[in-house]
């Protein structure tokens, strides 16, 4: 038998509970700690038997650990964690700020390659798997245009700037693709789309108490680039309804290609999450990719990578030629 | 400036002719040659500009080319000319016979492996582009099931029977993902399909001279394997009308992944094709992996490959930086 990948999970909140469940599901893992800020006897895993660890058991770089999965935030966390752990063992993280991925991966890479570990940056949907549908759908259909719509789900950043707002206790905000804009791009047409005529925003918002309903809906509604774009709902509820009816994180989305070949015939190819769980499934990629950036390391192929640079026989707990004879 | 990739072609029928497009899209190729059986005289490319050569002109391999891509049938052709070529070019095919897919890599790898020269083989839609959708799905939700659906479009290998049979002159057959299927699919049923429960088929034929309508019908709908599982619909038109209404080659179809992840989310993956002419965009996949196999030469990773072993950034014109930039 194999020895199993052992897997360390930095930050434990909703992404970092789904990694645990995740490599609940793997034939050739076993998870070997959870490894928090907190101290080890306030938290408790959704396993009883998953280790609980604090961060300083990392330190020395001698954890018992293949490869740390990091779940902490893009702005506070990872920017400074993906290096640091990188200079001791093989990590995947989830970096999510696309203007900042190319100075984030070459902090990773210049740890890694010194560490000879293995490393693999902002995985998860997106950035992660509609990236790669981006990149092949452009590279298999260079003349034509790519699409990307989000929803229907909640977005965290969205939610976040409502919750900050004078007035505010507490709101879940909706990113919803318009049915015009998807049907406009299946048909072929290759539209240009401003943001407004792409999504609109749904916002569900508990007030504090004495807030004015009117003076909270308007500094929504006009905040630019956030909200002032868009078809923008405001919808007033209670704290028990917020509880209630907006405690699930489903999301989703499509990437569309939309292009002509030579001859002049259309082709689309078109990739549509529906997601249950958004924190579950991203955890589902970040473990896959664990597997990879553990391969990787075992091979040699020290550094910083990203889902482009991952072949995709990697990804799976199958022998190649299993797959082949499987799936291809 | 950056030399380009020079590609021939082998075999010039519509998937020859498709990839003939297909290299003109490109910004980092060239058509060197088209190589025929035919006598260069009888073939007229696309393109004046196009070089048209016998096959004899690849047979000492010095022939002015850094990637064949072979465009003949899995039957007859690829079989033989892919080992035969891997043994002196950089190859790329399209070895569609799903069964028989693992000896034929291992044929080919071993002529390219000696000949120290780069091979993808069973590239296109499916195999291919679907083969890669089922991995993803497969190794991001290893608990579900996987779907795919075929169509709307022509089946080659299902119109090929109905042509020989008796008293048929002419035909084409289309296969149809049933409706029903898939929305119990996307509505995350992961329902159990029979064949006859995924698709229905159905054929324009074209009668010979004499030929008795209801015979005919017969041995189509009650062929073994082919249509006897099948809901199958028989129309009866003219030779004119064939070449009228069934002369275009559109195909598509899906590939969806549904499954649970650990804390009981469903979770889908759908991806799915609307091909206006399926052996350009099969061409327009095949160069894609041109680039890559001549990139792995480059390297020095030699031997045959599939889908799953390239590494996406190898599809792709552009530099990994700028993907990392625009794409990611």
């Amino acid at each position: 038998m194999k020895d199993e990948i052992r897997i360390g999970i930095v930050g434990y909140g909703r992404l970092g509970r789904g990694v645990e469940l995740s490599v609940a599901q793997q034939p050739d893992m076993t998870l070997a700690g959870i490894y928090s800020r907190r101290s080890p006897g306030k938290l408790t895993a959704l396993s009883a038997e998953t280790p609980v660890e604090s961060v300083a058991a990392l330190e020395k770089g001698d954890a018992p650990v293949d490869v740390l999965i990091l779940c902490g935030g893009s702005r506070d966390d990872l920017p400074h964690q993906s290096p640091r752990y990188a200079r001791q063992y093989n990590i995947v993280d989830s970096y999510d700020h696309h203007a900042r991925i190319p100075e984030h991966l070459a902090a990773v890479d210049e740890a890694a390659q010194v560490a000879q570990r293995s490393a693999i940056i902002s995985s998860g949907w997106d950035p992660g798997l509609f990236s790669l549908q981006r990149l092949i759908g452009e590279a298999f259909l260079p003349e034509g245009k790519t699409y990307t719509f989000w929803g229907e789900g909640v977005s965290q950043g969205h939610s976040d700037v409502i919750r900050r707002l004078p007035g505010v206790a507490g709101a879940v905000q909706y990113t919803i693709p318009l049915e015009s804009a998807i049907e406009a791009v299946e048909g072929g047409e290759q539209p240009e789309l401003t943001a407004g005529e792409s999504h609109r925003r749904e916002c569900y918002v508990v007030l504090a108490p004495g807030a004015d309903a009117e003076a909270v809906r308007e500094a929504i509604v006009s905040m630019p680039d956030y909200f002032e774009p868009y078809q923008t709902q405001v919808h007033f509820i209670t704290q028990a309804q917020l509880e209630a009816e907006h405690a699930e994180i489903p999301h989703g989305g499509y990437v569309i290609r939309s292009a002509e070949t030579g001859g002049g015939a259309s082709q689309l190819i078109q990739t549509r999450l529906a997601l249950g769980s958004n924190p579950e499934f991203t955890a589902s990629v970040l473990v896959a990719y664990a597997r990879a950036a553990y391969r990787l390391c075992e091979r040699g192929d020290f550094g910083a990578k990203t889902v482009f640079d991952i072949a995709p026989v990697l990804l799976s707990a199958k022998d190649p030629a299993e797959l082949y004879r499987e799936l291809l």
